[in-house]
């Protein structure tokens, strides 16, 4: 049995009657009921992921950047030339980039994972070095990777959060790093749910208009070409994902398996997670979607994945930023139901 | 010259030249031109405020949460009992409320501020008792305090504030606690916006549909009898506000007048910052709206504030917890203009 069939097979459903229990207890404190709004729900969703009441703060947390290149870039789809992805690794090791700011502001530990970064980035603490190839093939001209090579990938983000988690770490973020990306993530989206390239296609990181058209017609080609059948999600994302997509919905499988809450950034994220979804449906219930970005296919993704975002601020940066600002609500809505008096202990009347 | 009137003449308009620094800077970090969207723009009014580029990054802070009872409770405004308003005074000095649970993940301060429970919380850590009077009287029937009292008010929130800000917070949130609070607030938002009572008025901290009917009547009734005029915010706020309002109103005049910025919650803020305005309309530099809440007077008072909330999720507990899940977006914001590194700094090339 493979890694990754190891992990699948770990993952459960949700425990429906410690969320019960958590909708009970959130009635007995002392606030109007459901005065909380959605950080009521969403604690009731963790205490149902960790299968207690209450459940375990979600601290301390890490996001994993991972980091690749893109095939598809020789098609020009991106302003940005290809170098970036390498140079902003060492951004990242060095501190300098705002998923650090970030980070360092919720107290989150950031490790960068070359998982396919075309030059070998100079090693540093916090970077893990499991590059699987040196950025995928063009999609446009060929599968973006082999199966084994996506397997590969997702297996590296299965062993990256359980890596973490052993750690002690209780909560995990998903972030991001690949310039032409947002092409590949398009691709995707548009492979899983049916939704038009045009609807799914953004500006990314800097497109003009008649760039995004461009993207949209590669995406068109890529599309005819693999025909990706969505019930085989290891050819989906071998054909016209990234190593990056494979690896984080590696890491999200790992974090359900193993129950722990994964906050999910944005369009890359939401890509990968519906890999993850179609390689194992109950993944779902330990996702959470940190925010919502301004690239249209994110939205897309999480109203196919059934998520709400937490955090809306016209964010489309990558990098775990967005996962990162949402980092304090998750905390926050566990710490409600952990840490409220009732209105019995508190000697506080009920209404009428 | 009072302390009101010394605070009112140190409100100066924001620094622009500060602000166009840091929207100059933003541009030099590495991140796609305006990817941080809302935060790009919030720090930038941040660093207007504080008159410098980069601004401070706003900790450690301090939630001033303003417990008060309101005469109109007797109109049977509310499903719960008044005493609730002392209880929940104890329930935060105990450390068992929802902003308490916020405040701690947050890594901030907070103090209650009894400027008109109608009983004697007992003394505790955290509590200043600051009472103006014992509740305001029913505004249906007379003046709910003279102005007088509403300048005493306004004068505490004045000292609080300083206070809070000699002992080094740098970032300051509104909290809230009073049963019946949400009438006084729909009142003080139609007097300010002219906006309709219907349109401001919700269900509060539980209110049926009757229940908030018999609230636009009240609401009404007080409006017919002291026809409050919006260029007296003093006598606006003694005829028909809350003895918090006026207290909050006096926090926020004084972060303003220090450079400080004030993280508003949710529809007791937002009345009590259209007072703060009234008063001073430069004031509006140092407000940010930490949260948008399902009470519907909130989005009315925050539209004419002409602010935008940071965080939207349904929640309509009051306390200052809106204002404690908007701190570390409001933090990450600065964190990012004040710590990415630039292109140059960091070898990383600039998109075409």
């Amino acid at each position: 049995m493979t890694l990754l069939d190891e992990t699948l097979a770990r993952i459960r459903p949700p425990d429906f009657a410690a969320g019960r229990a958590a909708a009970a207890r959130h009635d007995t404190l002392t606030k109007p009921r459901g005065s909380l709004g959605v950080l009521e729900d969403l604690s009731i969703r963790l205490a149902a992921l960790a299968g207690c009441c209450p459940p375990p703060i979600p601290e301390p947390a890490a996001v994993a950047v991972f980091a690749a290149d893109h095939g598809v870039y020789a098609q020009g789809v991106s302003p940005w030339p290809q170098e970036v992805t390498a140079q902003m690794v060492a951004n990242f090791l060095a501190g300098g980039a705002a998923i650090n700011a970030f980070a360092r502001q919720q107290e989150a530990q950031v490790v960068v994972v070359d998982v396919g970064v075309a030059t070998d980035p100079a090693p540093g603490p916090g970077l893990l070095s499991r590059k699987i190839r040196r950025g995928t093939a063009d999609m446009t001209k060929t599968a973006a990777m082999t199966r084994l090579e996506a397997v590969a990938a997702l297996e590296t983000g299965i062993t990256v959060a359980a890596d973490l988690i052993a750690q002690g770490n209780r909560c995990l973020l998903t972030g991001d790093m690949g310039i032409a990306n947002t092409t590949a993530s398009a691709a995707l989206i548009t492979a899983c749910t049916g939704a038009d390239p045009d609807v799914v296609t953004g500006l990314g990181a800097g497109a003009d208009p008649a760039l995004r058209e461009h993207k949209v017609a590669v995406i068109r080609r890529a599309l005819e070409l693999h025909r990706p059948d969505p019930a085989d999600p290891i050819g989906l994302v071998a054909a016209i994902g990234g190593l990056e997509h494979a690896a984080i919905a590696g890491f999200v499988l790992e974090a359900a398996a193993a129950r722990v809450p994964v906050v999910l950034d944005g369009v890359i994220a939401g890509a990968a997670a519906l890999v993850a979804r179609a390689l194992a449906a109950d993944a779902t219930a330990a996702m959470i979607a940190g925010h919502r970005s301004v690239e249209p296919g994110h939205a897309v993704a999480l109203h196919a994945l059934g998520l709400s975002p937490l955090v809306d601020l016209e964010l489309r940066l990558g990098e775990g930023t967005g996962a990162a600002l949402a980092l304090p609500l998750v905390q926050c809505s566990v710490r409600a139901l952990r840490e409220m008096a009732t209105f019995d202990a508190a000697g506080v009347t009920g209404k009428d």
